[in-house]
């Protein structure tokens, strides 16, 4: 499988966490790309229209995105192996848990280009603080009700696990473990994972 | 199941087309929200911490979020109907395209919000067509590879249409169809469902 890549991304991370704990990195081929919201990269919206990251490109030339359909498609190529549980309830609540992993990114990281890539006089902080609530309670839930990263490892946990790690990458000036004591001990725990290990975040040397 | 609802969110219509092509509409009970990517509706962030519409309560007391895992789980309620095709192809492509439909409301939204949200001194034009170009893409290339919407009915074709009906709902100024004619009579056919006819979006009064 071919995969619009890059190291920064939460939800390309995502993809290659799965693809490490199902013992599928060495069927992924990668391929360059700089996604942006504002300067599309046209490598990319052949394969996806709306230019993001990730994309995959299948053996038999079927496009896959986003990050969610690749991780499932990647499931279905382990058998034996189930990020993806077939029982209802246990389904429903990993696949919760990943909506909001990737709910959490979507916020940080529209946080994130308010700051970082729009000019400064542009800037709206009613915006960025909107989206900041959303990490900041997500955070503060998942301490809360520690339970729902429970259990053995789903694509919830992995997506949770991946939003986390986002934040030390482009948040690390806003320190959440000290209040949440519950999740820094769970995360501190799933980021000694090998396929967590050698997915960490890095920008572009 | 308790839907946190509103009937001017693309996202919530997917659920309720979703539920009305299942039969299950009558197993739905509206609960009013009031999404809003700056002023937080706290009744749907004791549900979903990200305070974003749909977010679902299940009989069970199970909280589910977001529109996927919402439409996923009504699909697993209706024994015999099947709007997630289980074949493993049909399915991925059935998931892409949601993704598709979903990625092109983001990106709708995302550009509504900057104009119609935002202080107009802090409005940013390079973002605005940003988004819109990913918009115009998805158009495109759905008109493009026509094939993509065709077949029985899924949940791709679903995400579509509620996705091309909300530009019709907040982007009547930049129309689409004269340019796309293969897409339009596409979804002047889908748009006549009873699931589409029952849930055109509209401001409240």
């Amino acid at each position: 499988m071919k995969l619009f890549y890059a190291p920064t991304s939460a939800y390309v991370r995502k993809v290659m966490v799965t693809a490490i704990e199902l013992g599928l990195a060495d069927r992924i081929e990668k391929l360059p790309s700089a996604a942006h919201p504002v300067k599309r990269d046209e490598r990319i919206a052949l394969a996806n229209p709306l230019a993001k990251i990730p994309a995959a490109i299948t053996p038999e030339g079927d496009t896959l995105f986003d990050s969610r359909v690749i991780c499932e498609y990647l499931d279905a190529q382990a058998p034996g192996l189930n990020l993806f549980p077939a029982e209802p309830r246990t389904r429903w609540q990993a696949l919760t848990l990943q909506a909001l992993g990737d709910g959490l990114v979507d916020a940080a990281l529209l946080s994130r280009y308010e700051m970082a890539m729009r000019p400064p006089e542009r800037q709206w902080d009613d915006w960025v603080q909107g989206q900041l609530a959303k990490v900041d309670a997500a955070v503060a839930r998942l301490d809360e009700k520690i339970e729902m990263v429970a259990g053995p490892l789903t694509i919830g946990q992995i997506a949770i696990g991946c939003a986390l790690g986002y934040l030390d990458f482009r948040f690390a000036h806003r320190p959440w473990r000290e209040k949440h004591l519950r999740l820094a001990a769970w995360y501190a725990a799933f980021a000694e994972r090998p396929s967590m290990q050698a997915t960490i975040p890095r920008d572009a040397a």
